[in-house]
């Protein structure tokens, strides 16, 4: 196996994607949304479990998406599904806590989005941030569909910083 | 904001990363382990919510590692914290339903672990890959340690597919 | 505030409560499920937090209902919807282990069903005793509607045990 | 099995409950905290699903205990174990939406504290009420242990309405 040669390089490439994460402040964001922790977001190593940034980013996501569209998403003919997520953890988090997420667009296609979330602690310190893709599809066909144009009216108000 | 253009492209790109996971069966993974559906999985959409397959992934190589490591991995003096995780998500998941998830190394530094999780459905179909980036850090300190030799062991359990 | 009095009573019968519950054995439950635990059960205390009973007792009623009516329980006209749950906590739960929950009815009514839960170790002892109590509503109007003739079948299968 | 009978009298003992926890308001509470619900809490039914309530009830109790005794109670000699649990459910909850928990003693004796967590909407209105049974035991020998100062120093807090 050619990875287990224990070269410094693997642990350069996560090094890196994790440098390239901790440039990030709320300002990088347009959208802000303010998410406390909950008591049981902690694991057994006393800090938040890595699963639980995804539940907060989907949250901060769907709940400026309602927001911003004026519309209960959920009931629209086309409803994104989630088929690509990641996350890099820049620095661990400990309850209690209220954290800040931004949101910001860094992709839009005719029936998908890719969305960034910043996790910021109470200090506004980077935590970590998530990639989130979503593809437009047919409620009941479940085939890719054209985003909504409910949505895209939401997805205009993100789209001003990419412009600057 | 260039990724506006509606080209595409950039549906390509999620797409060629879906086509790539797709080709995953039960038989890359050299370790397995059976996951039974929970109730709570199920989002609003009635289908298995993506936060979800982070949380079995980490119980399946957390649980390995209890089990091929024969110790409590919890307790030793350096522990694997996540720095990066990713899921391609192939296929919905409905509850109820037993998956089968798989185990494989895809890197390993003298600090880090890099793992790749299948996710099938009962009847083996692909739904989901997912990838863990493990640095193992002093418990107290929390700066980067090597590898602990009881986890080495372990994952030389798994690096047999890939000399194959 | 009265219960400020420091009396061995209020002691005394939240340790009536526990013991009354320790008498059980998977015996008592005509129906059983096994359920593993998962590494996000685990909390800050190292042990299984509170919270994660529920879920794995929503799903054993649930899953059951679903495998023992045959059908889609959550696409029949009237669906039951939780109004009351407690839960005694016996013995601390730990990961990795499979559970055994067993499900027994203890209550019957026209619109309701009051189902006992009891979670075991991996070793068949008693961890945990759950009630729930199931109101059957109709999805549309929300108002108490008959169990369905589906789940009433489903239900016959739990009351051998209790005419014995 | 005698409780198959299908008398309204199983039916009345289940709305008695829900009426008497009806009966909760804000005021009734001493304290209070806001926890907005998250994407994830809502199940297939397409409202907050049963489990959530504790998770939002342990939030709101200890962070409200690290808050009010000024010491991370996570690292004191004796720490409060949850023996017992209960929630009535009154209404739906649907996301997005804020809540407000009320937190009060009902019980408090050397060893253990019993409090009742009032969960209410938006608009006030009272969705559940939750019941928490801590004992607390010494965090080594796991044996009850008298109920640490810090914690009878924030619990005095929470006394004064039943003196009113």
């Amino acid at each position: 196996m050619e990875e287990q040669t224990k070269s410094p390089v693997d642990e350069g490439a996560a090094e890196g994607a994790r440098l390239d994460a901790s440039s990030r402040t709320p300002d990088d964001y347009p959208v802000h949304t303010e998410i406390p922790l909950r008591w049981s977001d902690q694991d057994i190593y006393g800090h938040v479990n890595n699963v639980i940034h995804y539940a907060m980013a989907d949250t901060a996501v769907n709940g400026w998406l309602i927001d911003a569209s004026g519309v209960d998403i959920r009931r629209l003919p086309a409803v994104g599904v989630v088929v690509e997520t990641g996350c890099t953890y820049v620095a661990e988090l400990h309850f209690p806590q209220t954290l800040t997420l931004g949101i910001r667009l860094t992709r839009r296609g005719r029936t998908s989005v890719v969305y960034e979330i910043g996790i910021f602690t109470s200090d506004q310190a980077l935590a970590a941030v998530v990639r989130f893709v979503h593809v437009y599809v047919d409620q009941v066909s479940r085939r890719p569909a054209a985003i909504p144009p409910e949505i895209e009216t939401a997805l205009a108000q993100l789209s001003e910083p990419d412009t600057a």
